[in-house]
């Protein structure tokens, strides 16, 4: 393990020293991008069943009504309120992915900072300065023990998400150097979540966690208690326990230069990556099928064999298995000429229809496909058939979601979660975050009047 | 890594399935003792400055006043509570130790049972019940990841005390083996902690966390909140994460015949446990020297080369150094004819006749002297010397605290940091919680009336 010491103070002062003149305008834009993605997951996944849980289990603790919860009614305490805005967004599984890593990074970082927008009052320009340095923190952190910390059975967005929660909300409450490196050091001995846990609720307890014990790390700080200095890189600290393949030097490199948040890219549909081109080119020839359903033959997906080893699941029990078959998705989105989060709940998969289409999709290996690309071949009943080749699917680096299909992406996550909200009126808002005077009106804008 | 699947599982079927009738007179005396021993830790640490500091931190997002801080005025919620009173009973290093981990368990598993005796009520004997079961759950998942799991960095106390406060509290909200499995599997991506971040008050947030989060997901299990149900010996599980040394067996060889909590030792001294010999002979070498201190030319002390190697500290710069001290522990000893909690203060550190002494104190390796033993020679300015031989050392396996060494510790306790407390009567309700129909009787002992 290389070891350079320092590495926390240097983050550290990386964020307590930057200024809002030093963040270039793509990545002020993308930043941008990423609060809006991360509101619109939030709105879709603030109804799920497991918010209602956790809210009928934390209400009994909940302090003063400081804070909003997107797309709900209730008021709560912020750290409360971080760890149940950080679980709906990320709920879904569609929220935000940086793709060297595969961490989702707004679910911890964005929601301490709506609610210490609530609570202390915060300009939309400083929220978006700190939630740009917080996903940078994550990411970096991320850079440095991937790939064995994933590998070994970290969830990284809980795991290394806590230490952008820390820094943002670092940030907004205006810490100096020597106490955001306490934060970072409160982050560090809080780090958990497990890859185990994914597929169960509980990987919403991780993702909860880290936003509120991010936040609770920096408030520690601000009052003066102490963290080890060395919390990442000490002999005992994050980076020996979390990897057996750390690269210190990767959470520094180019620090203040490269922009971690340019790599971070928003899912159109909510289900796994490597189903993005499978769906865009089904959803492509269902345009061009003038046949009833009935039809359809067979369905023949070709791609890498990555989409065939993780996706090839004709049997799918629920929504969340769902997320990741190849057979469900192409079978839903050819029957209902979409692949939104309707088309991934429990009611769609025990979907007659669905079910039997399903039956009739298989996947074949072709390793000269790159794994952002894929085939679709629809053949049907009158020995004719019809294919689709999508080279970039959406959503991957190539062919970056548009603001246009974020827009509509936010669009679908309210229509399914919180339908009483303006979107338009609250993409507007979003959209001009660095000039709104007080932060706080965007999540006004997301709850029942 | 042996993997046996179904570990997680078998523990949550032992504590859901235990009965009282089930647990050796022997065990249910220890967990009293231990019971005993953490309220007067709590006692003793209730007033450091790590507990302000939390307090002042989160108590704007309190909750209802379900529950008491032992030895303090404030009332909060069941979580805080647990949270706040995990870090008391901890901050001192006075609290016990499971000797084949060096884990500390009482701190996380003993707070949220008081916090919800109070909050939904319970008698003495399931408390007591419960609190045996956890400690028996955390130090068995401590056993299934040492060695490695500790010297990688993880700081065990919080890693895996997180185990036993879910499953102590899950035993007193009564959860199934389902639910008690989903509680396990919570704990699970909730635990956390560094090795790093002791000598600062960031440990006492992992420890404080541990405590709250257990209880938090024997809530969240209680409410159905799902989990994986193999969350340690999963392949991307627990046991995975924490440590390259796995042997699953040892979580569950034995259990139910096998207590571990028999193995739970309690300190004589706030201090490392490499002291503990050390002190007593220095404690009995002061009644037998008939001189005044400055007459003392030279203190030697001969012991097991892993006591100089973890304690030769010469220079002290605060309280929290001083525990590592031998050169400290000595010198305060002699002088002051006691080694409690205000020999390990900054003052204590910073009194001028404590100092001139600790420079005459050397520390000589003898690899025949086992480590819970020790030799101290004072050497006298006249010539003539004294020596002193400790087989066992107070506190260590062969000589374990009696029980009137724990009252005395637990009145030392309560002087020092809640001196208003009833502590015979306190301690005589404790030695009685079999029969106690009240459990939150306890806590209303210690608080202000």
């Amino acid at each position: 393990m290389s070891e350079r010491p320092g590495i926390t103070r240097e983050l550290a002062d990386f964020v307590a020293g930057s200024h809002w003149r030093d963040i270039p305008a793509e990545v002020r834009r993308e930043g941008v991008r990423g609060l809006i993605n991360y509101v619109g997951c939030a709105l879709g996944g603030c109804g799920d069943e497991a918010m209602g849980l956790a809210i009928a289990v934390l209400s009994p603790s909940f302090g003063p009504p400081q804070a909003g919860i997107i797309g709900r009614g209730e008021r709560c305490d912020t750290l409360n309120a971080a760890f149940l805005n950080a679980a709906s967004a990320n709920v879904l599984e569609y929220d935000d992915t940086h793709l060297p890593t595969v961490m989702h990074p707004a679910a911890p970082v964005a929601p301490g900072l709506f609610a210490l927008a609530e609570a202390r009052g915060t300009s939309g320009q400083e929220l978006l300065h700190a939630f740009i340095l917080g996903v940078e923190v994550s990411c970096r952190v991320g850079n440095a023990v991937m790939p064995h910390h994933y590998r070994r059975g970290a969830h990284i967005t809980a795991t290394c998400g806590i230490f952008g929660a820390a820094a943002a909300a670092g940030k907004l409450l205006g810490l100096d150097a020597v106490r955001m490196n306490w934060a970072l050091g409160h982050a560090a001995t809080q780090s958990a979540g497990l890859v185990e846990s994914l597929g169960s609720m509980s990987k919403s307890i991780g993702v909860g966690n880290a936003a509120r014990n991010g936040l609770m790390g920096a408030l520690f700080a601000e009052a003066g208690f102490t963290a080890a200095e060395s919390a990442i890189e000490g002999k005992y600290g994050f980076a020996a326990v979390a990897s057996d393949t750390v690269d210190l030097g990767k959470a520094v490199a180019g620090l203040g230069k490269d922009w971690e948040i340019l790599a971070n890219a928003y899912k159109p549909y909510p289900c796994g990556v490597v189903l993005f081109p499978v769906l865009d080119a089904v959803l492509e020839l269902r345009k061009r099928i003038e046949v009833p359903v009935d039809q359809i033959k067979a369905v023949v997906v070709r791609g890498h064999p990555l989409l065939r080893e993780r996706t090839d699941r004709p049997e799918v029990g629920d929504g969340r298995s769902a997320k990741v078959s190849l057979q469900h998705g192409v079978a839903v989105a050819l029957l209902q000429g979409a692949a939104g989060i309707a088309q991934f709940t429990d009611a769609a998969v025990a979907d007659r229809n669905v079910l039997a289409l399903r039956a009739r999709v298989t996947a074949e290996d072709d390793p000269s496909i790159p794994i952002e690309s894929a085939v679709v071949e629809v053949r049907l009943a009158d020995g004719s058939s019809l294919s689709e080749n999508v080279k970039d699917g959406r959503g991957t680096p190539g062919r970056p979601m548009s603001d246009v299909e974020l827009d509509a992406k936010v669009s679908e996550c309210a229509a399914f979660g919180a339908p009483f909200v303006d979107v338009t009126a609250l993409l507007a808002a979003m959209r001009d975050i660095e000039t709104l005077g007080d932060a706080a009106h965007i999540t006004r804008m997301t709850v029942p009047a």
